[in-house]
């Protein structure tokens, strides 16, 4: 339905701008900058798709590939920057206030993916993803994987990305805002979260 | 987390570009062009909520509110241009390529929505829709509607919009490819579909 | 794939003991003496499909009755005896110990249904509801319900379940446990959760 | 809420009739008896949890289980017997005719899961299935397991399972009814199938 978008230049795409024009200044150590900078650029969760996923087309309904950008969203600051998700034991939780999806080709069951989340932009109590979902190709002998790959994800440049299709099938963005669930109100992200998401954007680690 | 769009504001915003001249183009008759040209400028459908739908911050889902839509936007074709969504026998589905909310306010069960679903552009295989959610206002005693209007809709100026918010809480819009699914190309929007779309969107019957 | 059971079969057998010895004492009393005691004896509430709600057959997902039920489950002790479920404020909340379903015939989107609930025993902190499900009749002329059946129910007797089918297209039931979550514990159900589930159970109001 | 059962206990009464009165002919040699028919008394898939399974309670919804169940019960039949699920291309497709599920202990978004399915009989057109859940151990270090355990699962007394809890936290059922989808009859299981089915019923294979 749309020219997919290659993995070289979805992932440009992707880099917070500083990287992005490290990566793009010269033409041939593109993929150099891009590989020598991939620990703090991009973090992975492998996502299982389920038997209720696809609709009565037989792909993955549109609606599912949220609740994958959402299951996606929130490993990363929980494990990272110290987010709690329980209502009784959190002073500040993450409401989305705005995502949008593009879908270049179908993803559904039984197909393994992996997505990807690149910080965007970290505001005062907000902050801006980017997402992607990467379809697993089919192979003889899958190479193994990490358990927690399932539930803490993983960063750019590990190996076990070569198992996935250079092609996203599905491109997204998302912000979430930090909220006292007491008040309803913003509150100014504490320096953990500042530092953690920092650190996901910044080509070298902060 | 956003200044919420008054309706007049947001109907105005959602209707096609030449009604939306014609209703601005006077600001003392904005409303009365409005209501003259209700009839076919938006498809409403109530949305029951589910307990599932909650997430564990007791509010709906983000991924949630793009299942309502998907609920939203299959009853207007199905009824008005002959879809069948059956895939052994359609000659032609409805694949969404892209889609994007932004969430104004919280809805969660056990509140009740109206959704609208208002055409955008009417393209060779393709439709552009625009959508909103409206929360039912608390009231004491709620009026009565037809048990078809869970499963069919009505159309902007029916006097059940009366029960629900003048605020949208969410706002969104999607696009809407049809294809043939044994060859999974898209095919040109037959007559009959065409004719339904644009009714729905011309600001008198055609 | 099993044969349908009959309406007047299945509300008997949903009926609590007392009801149905009753109700079958003599065979031909047993209509009247059904409907002299249904306001009490079922409480019902529609149920709108979602396009998710399919699966790849093409069918309302076995899962996704659940979810049905589910949302069925809670607005009786939320309206009539006083649930409250919003975790941080909320003494008491339930959580199904076990559910089963049993599947006769095929519901899906774009169907109407109606849930109806039935107390089958209130213990000390736990409740046994039976549940099951009807479709719509076809009609030309779906005659007006109120849109608080949405998101209030209705009882036994009510003359919009003339609308629905009068076989069962899913049977089911379910344990509710009503337990504090600070410390995960059942607690015994308090006087007025007591008298509203009992009131459901009693073929006269207690 | 209930006594857990242990896995010893547990797994034996899920084993076939056979299997299980081999396993407990003589006390001393259970586990070893167990053991030696591993390979084909259960089939094992992870299951990965999403925020979105968790309702506002912040546990995994009862009716999500029953979505894990159904992601468990197509890959065996999909890989083993040959079904194809795509209503295009299938001449026969499998329904759930009725399902259960007792709840106890919680599991929830983030945790990671096992599901396994054992076979308690083969009749004609329909085969009998007994699943039960188990949650991760919480480890330091994860071992690591094939990526095509997320899609194709494993046999018992893979030592990956020894990273899992002992005691369920849910057990239940389902029964499975092959049917031709063009017609809605149910038809006799094709050879291959009930080998397929048979073989993982059998302690030894076949």
């Amino acid at each position: 339905m749309q020219q997919l978008p290659a993995t070289t230049f979805w992932v440009l795409r992707l880099l917070p701008r500083n990287v992005r024009s490290l990566a793009t200044s010269s033409g041939n150590q593109r993929v150099e900058a891009c590989h020598q900078h991939h620990e703090a650029c991009g973090y992975f969760l492998l996502i299982q798709t389920r038997w209720q996923d696809n609709d009565q087309y037989g792909r993955g309904n549109s609606a599912v590939y949220y609740s994958y950008l959402d299951t996606m969203i929130n490993p990363y600051p929980m494990r990272y920057c110290g987010l709690k998700t329980g209502l009784l034991m959190s002073p500040m939780v993450g409401f989305i206030v705005t995502n949008q999806c593009t879908f270049h080709s179908p993803v559904g069951f039984p197909q393994i993916a992996v997505a990807v989340l690149v910080m965007e932009k970290v505001g005062h109590s907000s902050v801006h993803y980017r997402l992607a979902l990467f379809t697993a190709k089919p192979t003889k002998e899958p190479p193994s994987v990490d358990l927690r790959h399932l539930g803490d994800g993983f960063f750019f440049g590990h190996p076990k990305l070569a198992q996935f299709a250079a092609l996203a099938c599905t491109t997204g963005s998302s912000v979430h805002v930090f909220v006292n669930p007491a008040i309803s109100k913003p509150v100014g992200l504490p320096e953990d979260f500042r530092r953690g998401f920092l650190w996901l954007m910044s080509p070298a680690p902060v």
